[in-house]
């Protein structure tokens, strides 16, 4: 099961370093290990290593990031965990689905991240903006707030269940020759696009912030492999060389 | 979604009370609103409000009891909670394959419990022995020493995924027509019988406990309706006559 190691759980600006400690044990007590902290709050802290319980192994590994980007930078697959909304970008995944997709993901080598947001705002605009699939746990309509340790034990709990029916048909899996492009691959191809966008009138379109927004949405949640990735920039380049010539 | 309502969380003898506020508030995020104490170490308690942060009315609510055959009386299905080992009495449920049995009862009119254990010894040989069925949690195999919260969260947020299909499924439903015998009823089943076996060679029988657990293992797995335990008691009866005469 050693392909766990490729799914990390990135807690972005956690409030209560209580909540990194309780998701240290819930990220043991499954099989993970992989923990990275960006901008908490306060950490190291006793909290933490009092909700740790027998995790503060998992703590110690964790890695501290000043920026996102950092956390996520050489990750194929970026999941944010968000609650319930009318205002979410695109369509989440449930928990189950997102454990097949994560954990196949990894069999294949690609690094996986989850991302989960602070306490009381959850995940920013910006941060979702990075995010090739969306997960949210089902909860009761009258009172949907889960502590942030619950959601990650659920969906490392279902990481677990999707591990185990990987190990009974990895045999049978059929082996993906590239691996996909990792996020800092990614945000360069969408600064080569906008730099050729800004060549066009597109850069004139009211709502040009939305309308990449969308953009970014279609290819993350593409999934490209290298390879692809290799063949698009191509593209942007046969473009930006056409219209400077 | 009513028939949550029918499924109690039962946690025995629990230390902490920020675990029962936590699990309170698990309780609440999937639709579960039942929850009886058997012997709380200390409640009602500051830290159990600190943690239930929105479920202060589950708290409210629940039910304190001195032992646990008060806290069960009226319930047709007992499942137990235990971590994996070597010595369970009986093979353990799958959560997934609980949270079927326990809507599928509960949408039946069933009273359904779900017991938990106190937080370092789990449930005793006592309580287990009025457990239809038990489940485990799968963990890792390293560390499998979940949190009682958390336990609680993965029961509770697989009974809402059960309860989200059951909806579905509902109006296909067969109806049964007899409620299941209850817990104070099998108890008196189980008196019965044993005044039965006093008056049989059973009695001097080398290891009678033991092979009364096993007795009530049997009967507990097979969840008897009333009507069958009426039919139960009747033989028990008419044996009894019938050595007496």
């Amino acid at each position: 099961m050693s392909f766990l190691s490729h799914i990390r759980i990135v807690l972005v600006e956690t409030s209560h370093p209580g909540n990194i400690g309780a998701v240290a044990r819930a990220m043991k007590n499954m099989g993970l290990s992989n923990l990275h902290l960006v901008s908490p709050r306060q950490f190291p802290h006793e909290d933490a290593y009092a909700r740790a319980s027998g995790a503060e192994d998992v703590l110690n590994q964790a890695v501290v990031h000043g920026e996102l980007g950092n956390a996520i930078a050489e990750c194929g697959l970026i999941i944010g965990t968000s609650a319930r909304s009318r205002h979410l970008p695109f369509e989440p995944l449930e928990p189950r689905e997102c454990a097949a997709l994560a954990t196949t993901r990894a069999i294949q080598g690609d690094q996986v991240a989850l991302l989960f947001g602070a306490e009381r705002t959850g995940l920013t605009n910006d941060a979702l903006r990075h995010c090739a699939q969306l997960v949210t746990i089902p909860t009761s309509d009258t009172y949907s707030s889960l502590n942030i340790a619950m959601a990650v034990q659920i969906l490392a709990y279902e990481l677990l269940l999707a591990t185990r029916q990987s190990d009974a048909h990895q045999a049978d899996e059929p082996q993906r020759d590239e691996p996909l492009a990792s996020h800092q691959d990614m945000e360069r191809f969408y600064e080569h696009l906008q730099q050729v966008l800004a060549q066009t009138p597109f850069r004139n379109h009211s709502g040009h912030g939305q309308l990449m927004a969308r953009v970014r949405r279609i290819f993350n949640r593409t999934l490209l492999d290298e390879h692809e990735l290799r063949i698009l920039r191509g593209i942007l380049n046969a473009v930006q060389h056409k219209s400077s010539s």
